[in-house]
């Protein structure tokens, strides 16, 4: 079968690699859809982010869905040909952090496609994936697309509890690529009232107003169109820093109204914090990281058209275009979320 | 200026009284439209509820709209013939619990409509009404039944947020009076995934599913399709008590599944509660009572189209056929929210 | 070794039984002190309560301490000889609860002496016992009777989280049996500034005192001194139901002020709830229902002694005592917590 | 009366003022205890601190206690003679914060000795003050000088809250300033298992020792003694921020475990947060700002003897020698708390 594989910054092969068999409680899935994260683009890019470096060959990919081809023993609930979204969450259910039930904290996480342990853990950019029953949520109904969208959306959905009820609340989201744009699709559908969405790109705020924002602004052209929300102490009581930029972050606590809580999910390095204001308005600014059961929520929410993610999903390409792929990705001019189509 | 005012239970009367003249941070407001709510109907059946009883006569009414005549000194932020949908809640922002800012709470609380202390506070339902500006909420847009109806909106927008985030959630609603089916909206614009709604009328469960339930049940023909949901430690994560009925109460209980919350709205008198499941599956039953801010909240996502209330406004009586409104308001095989048009 | 076994009601037997080998992860304990539960004494006096009715033979106990005497392979951070209390909750890691880290709502829950499934989950009261390394806390510096103070300790510890924070908070403690006992020191602990406890004994009462209780009222000679906490809406901000009993929930509830907490811990059938107060007052009842990882908190505090659990000790009884001991758990005229001594 | 005016930096004065006479509803106090606090200082040392500068001529001073010397009219619960601390918080009740029941964010506000707005509020360190009668706290069974801390420990409880509960959890605290020392004494009633304080000075540490810490850490000379915390990914649950300098902040969110919350108290400028850490880790990083009922809170807890505040009264002057008092309140090696004895 064919993987799409890491070797250093910019040096990314398709290779053949041996398919795998299901033992018990796992699945043989034939790929179908494989979404391009940020973090596979820092792979590809610079060989890696932060202190976070390939060490060797690595398999990326972690959102992805597929058609199930073999069921290994003791497998039930899942049927051969079902599409399933496949969760690249695997905790290793033992560690402290699994055993007080915050899996997302594991310490022996095995998620798709990260560098940071060693041996590294290969991801899910392959024709055929063997999996945990556990790891997939059925997707009848809906593409394949849709379905390897469900791991982003995830992260969103997990952001967006973070935040208690947003119904009629006031939200501001800086940064918009493909999980700015999902957390105004989880906060509109959410209940909030009012939305702004700031970003340097006109075209990732067009799909924002597509995706709900009630206001767009492009921080290069028009800064104080955001500064205005920030008269009398401020106006959002939500705010979703997925840039991972200062100045973003800066420019949205200005904004917050008092006792308002900051999703952070753009991982940037250090950033300078205006404390002052931070503190004396009461300000919640919280990191959110993965997800954990939000995966198998997305789906459901997708399936019942509750959520819709197919505007968002701006490119698909053929495996064989796979460099193209990741090279349109990170293009903001024009790209949301490239997918690569395995089958 | 007309006012309809309640006597004694069954006697009531379109009686004559003087329209009142706007002090300063006053707006005079010619009423437009009244909905009339259970609790008018406890005074028009019964002579009140429970220890709460007529002592002498009373104006009911607190869920009204109008547009303003006069504006009293000082007043900014509002226009004359200005629709405004108008708070009933007037706290006396002294006492301790004001003091920490529960204002529903207030111990001097002058709510329209209440028979509790004595003298009576005076109601809403008169032609021509003088309220405090911080009453108003600008409703320009919306038509003056949707800005009547701003009040019970709050009522359930306040009532959903005591239950966290909704977001995916699944949902049970027990009762589905004009507070049960604004619930069923709320909880469908902030994000649940899976509703389910009860009730013994067939025309009320018709009106939950246009609210969005997924499913409903009558529990007087097939309680066991709620049954089916309480298998291993059951299945909804939020419960809206709308009934004030304890067999409601406890098959809702026993639909829940652990960690739970019931938000109870119904105001019966004692009743019995499973308190075995309740607390070997540690749900939370939580009181809610009345708003404050969330009025303002409602108004403005009506304003915005993210609720919609219009179906849910049965009838609409002109003045003069009060009696016969208030008649039609208790019939749950034809009414969910009755109005009268007082202009 | 012996063990303590219920037949039936009042026919509690010493028997000999064949002592356990330790496998992987396992110890091997010689049990030192062993608490008798309010369960146990259901066991003992009724032969079960409610539905959970002994079908078959069952070792009684789950309030257990040892010395360790055997390591099974792979076991560390344990010692042979070193006290340990021994957790009785032994969740299945596996089910959709504990999937989501809501350990204690386990549906295969295997807690020490539960007739609640068929076969019977067998209890700890046994002169030796193997047992998960996993459950065990170390408890060097404690008594054995402290370490098997673990147990009830956990439960209050876990409701008190339920609570929020107490500090500087008004509390409530109806029920003054060991469990209400140990919540009266979790909440001094917690920084309650005021607490009042309620029973039917003045024996308890005393021992309420000694635990911290500002004040006691036996609300058989004197209800009235409860009651004019009532006044303006009430005083406390949270309650720990202790008794099970509806009148005592009656009286807490008119007693709470707007707003506040009751935790409900009292294990009795359906119980009559003055509903209109609850909702009014927007008060919430949360069950609370054993605990996890409370258990070890427990000991750490009592090492630290931040936490005195002593006094509440009232009686040991040799293990050839055990009827002796069982029928004197229950005067509350006498006794907080009784205690067997194994060794 | 003597006032205690700060005219610019180092320009520290004792002069002259008109006593005033108690309005309705408010009284006259003769001021015996005065605490000096780190905005006091900045005046005294700078001038100001970031944007907030001296203007024109300001009375210093907002941690006062005094004795009653004239009840205004309808004062009632208040006595001649009687010994009162007096809350500096002087919120509007009448913004859109206050409205919120946020008083401590109301955009109004007049805190005793603050050069935020111009003209500048006028704080309370002279020989005679005139307050509101909702100010005062009976302070009856204090000495002046714990009355006076009554402030300073309202802060720390409001940070506390902020955490939730406390009950056996870790706790860390950069930074043994009085706020720093006050948290501790708030951890360890609010039931912390373990306290781990840093600092730079040892003095401070020693102090903190005496508050309650079990372990303190100078950062200039053992930093690798807080490090070892950080260890798979971290141990505290609560971080108390008092320092206001990124080091600590960064030092603190590395020792931090999972899902754990930061209060940020100290007031910096801009702070270089290490993002990545707190995003992963799922840190709540919330500022605390002043206090609103926890000002009556704290002086209950005094008089309770649940909370002792008087070692951490270092020095007292006499009014003649303010300079002094300053002088010494900001220096770490002898120096917690210094208070100024006006009677």
């Amino acid at each position: 079968m064919k993987s799409i594989v890491i070797h250093a910054a910019k040096d990314l092969r398709i290779e053949e690699r041996e398919a795998e068999q299901p033992g018990a409680g796992e699945v043989q899935v034939k790929l179908s859809a494989g979404g391009i994260c940020g973090s596979d683009l820092h792979y590809f890019n610079h060989g890696g982010f932060g202190p976070v470096r390939l060490k060797e060959p690595m398999i990326l990919g972690h959102e992805v869905s597929g058609h199930i081809t073999a069921l290994g023993e003791g497998v039930s609930g899942l049927a051969l040909g079902q599409l399933v979204a496949i969760s690249p969450s695997r905790p290793c259910r033992q560690c402290r952090f699994c055993n007080e039930g915050s899996f997302n904290q594991c310490l022996n996480m095995r998620f798709y496609g990260s560098a940071m342990p060693f041996p590294h853990i290969q991801g899910a950019f392959r024709e055929v994936l063997v999996a945990d029953a556990l790891q997939c949520a059925p997707a009848d109904g809906l593409t394949p697309g849709e379905a390897a969208m469900a791991e982003p959306l995830a992260v969103c959905l997990h952001a967006t509890r973070q935040a208690g009820s947003l119904l009629g609340k006031s939200v501001l989201v800086t940064g918009c690529g493909p999980i700015g744009i999902l957390c105004i699709v989880a906060a509109r559908r959410a209940g909030a009232d009012f939305i702004v969405a700031t970003d340097l790109s006109d075209f990732t705020l067009e799909m924002a107003r597509t995706a709900g924002a009630d206001k767009t602004v492009n921080m290069a052209a028009a800064p104080s169109d955001l500064e205005r929300f920030s008269a009398d102490k401020g106006t959002f009581d939500v705010l979703y820093e997925c840039s991972g930029a200062a100045p973003a972050l800066s420019a949205g606590i200005a904004a917050m109204r008092p006792g308002g809580t900051i999703i952070q999910l753009g991982l940037g390095g250090d950033m300078s914090v205006p404390m002052m204001a931070l503190t004396s308005k009461e300000l919640c600014l919280k990191g959110s990281f993965r997800f954990h059961e939000e995966f198998f929520t997305g789906v459901s929410l997708m399936q019942k058209g509750l959520i819709d993610v197919k505007p968002f999903i701006t490119q698909t390409f053929p495996l064989n275009d796979a460099i193209k792929a990741f090279e349109t990705a990170g293009d903001r001019s024009r790209s949301v979320k490239a997918q690569i189509a395995f089958a």
